[in-house]
């Protein structure tokens, strides 16, 4: 019940990576026929995966994963902006309070390097503040980066609505969206989002680790953040066929099964909300129950240390999370704590719990959780 | 014959990584027992890194892949300068003309920056000219980058050499090597060669795409080059498991087989060279015989177009370089071209091609090789 921190690879993904390993394992940079069969192979990836978000071919970045993806993304639009001589105290941009840290940091990396930035908050049920961000945009703003879904409490954020108002003005900042949670449940079409970039994940999706993917719509000028090749590439390095292949499969196959495993995955995740309440009077739930994603709830149990009740489900051999595994030195979630605490005691961040579910996961399973959860607590 | 351009994945490699995917997919970062099992095996996979390189456990960082690595030594070194206040203008660095490009483009890159960068030239064997280095040095001189063997012509270059008259400054300048051509055949202990930085790249050495290692010593500081994470982490993103545990195994196996791999290497790399000399007497030996990798041989057949040999070698089933894959939207090498001209005509660099032998090579390949050489020539 954590697969929002990772997933296993899926057999299929695992399958289709399989051949690229030691047989066809040519660099797709050689004229040869070795470096061809690699050259087709990342072709084809990148076809795939332009499919799905209805996007073209040449729009598709292959990067070591969800971080690379946002870091380009990010300082990307910025220094292409430097580029073009304004300086970082020129520019403004925009996020949320309760980005992934790989937004976050390259936001306080930029507020460092001079660049002014807006974090905007979110409502008690982690909807950001659309009104503000509205109102926040200025002739400077170069960027705005909002989340699609969050991956603590699984909130959607509404993206096209976002866009749509971005939009309205004359100086169009650009948009970048960090999608690493959505492509398992939700739309990922680019024109209906509205989005100009946009970050997905290979270990988020039921692929491999290593590899990402930035979406960057044509006529969007990036500055690269890695350097290398013969001529201005915008990531140079090897491609890592093995795991290109592998992430668009992944995707392809999150997009053929979206439908079917959302409905299902509701049904598992409000039985185990309805459970939850039930036995725990106490419980609160963190985020809304509406615009969320089919596999996240998070809670807290006021009062409980849920870092030794995470051990103690471990122990009986289910995982789940307190918060994001990429803060694990912090001591609480800062995501839970920017949801307010109107009518809340204090401390609610530091005992929340994210169950996150997945492919594995049936509704026997949240029997075994809530017979266990029970006895822990 | 193109195994410097990659490798394929050993199968004793692919063995290692195999639990990783599907079955301990845990990230390292979770507290829970699928997370402590993958942050052992990155544990196990940087003890025995350290141990091929004698270096410590958490001397041991892992990229993308070399372009990363070498990406973060550079940037790393010029822009922890630029925290300590230096700026770029008053900052001087060291390569040479024959690094790989992702090394060149960076320092491209630093150049854009401010930086003052000297490219030191080689000599007609290929070597660097230590003395030259010597004498560019200044007080502002904050990093030395010189690779450890060049990936197309395979010449070693004297790294303990230039390391010691490093430290006879008394600022003594960070030294970085790019030694990605390097665990299959040479030492690659830190202490013996006497560098702070060091990149090894995984699919170079028959590991995994999207894998790299970058060496710090301890006390060396650098800055980040991606953000994210709980706090300053020098590279975030999740630990892709897998790659790592390849990448540590690839280099065990490389360090294990070196002696005997490079002498069998070798035997058949001067055959080849004994023959290509006897049978085409045009033909012209790019960088010396003395300080070269064992597998490689790069030659020059001067008015031949040897982009089309290696079209007509792929259809034989024999794969070779004309040079650098990294490079292959470039006329020519601009390796071969550092050489030098003296007693040669012009257009060799044009008319070059690599050899480079591996785990694969048998006697027998080069007696097909040069039959087919012969009917095409």
């Amino acid at each position: 019940m954590d697969y929002a921190t990772t997933t296993p690879v899926d057999p299929r993904v695992l399958k289709a990576m399989a051949p690229f390993w030691s047989a066809d394992f040519g660099n797709p940079s050689s004229i040869h026929s070795l470096g061809v069969v690699a050259e087709r192979a990342v072709l084809e990836a990148e076809t795939d995966i332009a499919k799905v978000l209805r996007a073209h071919r040449d729009e598709i970045i292959f990067t070591s994963g969800g971080t690379e993806a946002n870091n380009l993304a990010i300082f990307g639009v910025v220094e292409a902006s430097r580029s073009r001589g304004v300086s970082y105290k020129k520019m403004h941009a925009i996020t949320s309070v309760i980005e992934h840290s790989s937004v976050l940091e390259c936001f306080r990396e930029l507020e460092r390097r001079g660049v002014s930035v807006d974090y905007i908050p979110v409502s008690e049920e982690g909807i950001v503040d659309t009104e503000m961000i509205k109102e926040k945009i200025k002739k400077e703003t170069v960027l705005v980066s909002i989340m699609y879904a969050n991956n603590e409490i699984g909130t959607i954020q509404p993206i096209s609505k976002i866009a749509k108002l971005l939009r309205a003005f004359k100086n169009r900042p650009i948009f970048h969206i960090d999608a690493s949670q959505a492509p398992l449940y939700l739309d990922v079409t680019v024109e209906k989002l509205g989005v100009d970039l946009m970050t997905l994940d290979g270990h988020k999706i039921y692929g491999p680790k290593g590899v990402g993917v930035l979406f960057k719509k044509r006529g969007v000028s990036l500055r690269p953040i890695l350097f290398g090749g013969g001529h201005a590439e915008l990531r140079p390095g090897t491609k890592a066929v093995p795991l290109i292949v592998g992430m668009a499969e992944a995707l392809k196959i999150a997009a053929t099964e979206r439908e079917k495993e959302s409905k299902r995955l509701i049904t598992i995740r409000d039985f185990l909300r309805k459970e939850l309440v039930a036995v725990f009077p106490n419980v609160l739930l963190n985020g809304g129950s509406d615009n969320c994603l089919p596999n996240i709830l998070n809670v807290s149990f006021p009062g409980v240390d849920t870092e030794f009740l995470t051990l103690q489900l471990s122990e009986a051999g289910i995982f789940v999370s307190t918060k994001s595994a990429c803060m694990r030195d912090e001591k609480d979630s800062y995501v839970i704590k920017a949801l307010g605490s109107r009518g809340r005691k204090e401390n609610i961040s530091a005992s929340s719990i994210r169950f996150s579910l997945g492919r594995g996961t049936k509704e026997s399973n949240i029997e075994i959780l809530l017979k266990i959860l029970k006895r822990s607590l």
